[in-house]
């Protein structure tokens, strides 16, 4: 008989068909699982599949006493409280580098997009600027790619992919994580260094308490007029607010985002801009991608029930 | 005294600034130059700037007698009448390569733009869709860039540098022009056989009478059902009312265009559609790259009046 998965987060059906052809899932849909079902049903579930960003605290570990592992459906665990999980010896897997180049590749297409003036230029053309010859400010010839300064903040697998493409535009790219790696870009020591340098800052580093909000408003006056901010790693490393003011008042030029501090929603004031490209935490969200991910899931869904170590463990 | 050029295309002021300090500017905006002019004006006019894509024939030519040299801004040259050019001893120039990084920036920002449904996500976010968790089909998965195949059509120097781009994207990349070149790109030996082979056509050749409307119909049906077409050559390539119908019947999945049949204008039908990326002819329109070709302009210009063969000299 199958094993019993509880599946946390709310996730599209089409994602979970393949686990489900391995496992009985119990889907929960994002609700707290005693809402849909009950304390019977869930006392032997063993398993459960979370989106790594929602956070899932004791209360939610304590409604499956035989709880033993929290597999994380994508890269990030940051929504996982690591403490109360090691206290009821539940391990935590995820889906490490399985989204990398889906994620990576949605960084560059915001880039590209926010320094084009792709939305813009589509509109012009389709409400009958272009015919019409009328004139459009947001149509004057910006800096191209050539030279263009991108700091890449975070050098994991995602950081890696965004540096290798960007540095195919022939941009002049550094990076900045807590270590140098083995990477032919350039490594600037601090945060702070690689903001003031750059133009365009690709952010790629992991979400947890020492990268909250780190991108504050001193920070994106840093970054300066020509600035663009590209987000495809946690809303929770931008302070929101700073970054719609910085927007709305040119502090710096623009930005591309596909995450934001309380998903599903991005704040009006954040949505009314024209110098920004907005995304629905579609990083990961390719068919390769997805197909990756669920591999990562059922490999270590596998070896948990096979009373084997996790094969994509997280260890923190 | 400053030489007089007459400006024979139309445009933007910004972009004639350096040139006028070193010309005499005559503005002919896109008008035929006499409505403009009268006859003694232009009778010592030795030199022309014009848009390379812009009809270029022997009744303009004859409106200046003295004409010696036709100078293209950009890198296209198709409309100039080559015929009449030389049975004039008219000399024509181009910006060659001025553009080229601009221009490949920008078939890569619509292929992945298209590809990943950019503009559908965006106007998603910020309608509310995502915050409602409105159904929505155009946000399933689709398939990512590792292994796409992307043809591109065309070697010169704007093939080389999306071929490049698109490598760094770890898609699988082949190209066809009508000779092999020593890149590290696979050839294919007939249009035919790459489009029936890839699944993103990127259009890079140099328009002209061989090319004309040479993706109609029939290429479109064999690029398929997850095709995508990406110009940023000429809109001439291309059959635009097969393509038009192709996208909306769901012969190809997808298009980014740059350029169209006749610019300014883009037809109705093909602007209503959810599955393409239009933008207006700004492919090369990047400071850096209306910096470079600027200095080509002036180079062939200072060149011409030195009595010096041209330094970017257009050989048919």
């Amino acid at each position: 008989m199958a094993e019993k998965v509880l599946i946390y987060s709310r996730f599209p059906k089409s994602q979970m068909v393949r686990i489900g052809e391995h496992f009985d899932l119990l889907d929960a849909a994002g609700k707290p699982p005693l809402q849909t079902f009950s304390a019977d049903q869930l006392k032997d579930v063993r398993a459960l599949i979370t989106a790594g960003g929602q956070v899932l605290k004791a209360d939610v570990m304590d409604m499956m006493p035989a709880l033993g592992a929290i597999i994380c459906y994508g890269t990030g665990y940051d929504g996982v409280d690591f403490k109360a999980a090691a206290e009821r010896k539940i391990v935590v897997g995820n889906s490490p580098g399985a989204n990398a180049a889906s994620v990576a590749d949605l960084a560059l297409t915001l880039m590209l997009a926010v320094t084009r003036r792709l939305l813009p230029a589509d509109q012009y053309l389709r409400e009958g600027g272009w015919s019409g010859a009328k004139p459009s400010p947001l149509m004057s010839p910006q800096p191209g790619n050539p030279g263009r300064r991108v700091g890449v903040y975070g050098m994991g697998e995602i950081g890696r992919k965004i540096a290798s493409r960007v540095a195919a535009f022939e941009c002049d790219v550094a990076y900045h994580s807590r270590s140098k790696h083995d990477v032919p870009y350039r490594y600037e020591p601090s945060l702070e260094a690689l903001v003031e340098w750059c133009d365009v800052l690709m952010i790629a580093v992991r979400a947890g308490g020492d990268t909250n909000r780190i991108i504050d408003a001193a920070m994106l006056k840093k970054l300066g007029a020509n600035g663009v901010v590209v987000n495809i790693s946690r809303g929770s490393v931008i302070d929101q607010a700073a970054l719609t003011a910085a927007l709305t008042d040119k502090t710096i030029a623009g930005a591309g985002l596909d995450v934001f501090e309380k998903e599903p929603h991005a704040p009006d004031a954040l949505t009314a801009l024209p110098n920004v490209v907005l995304t629905p935490h579609i990083g990961g969200h390719t068919l390769d991608s997805h197909m990756a991910m669920q591999d990562c899931v059922i490999a270590n869904l596998d070896a948990f029930y096979a009373g084997k170590g996790l094969p994509y463990a997280v260890v923190v």
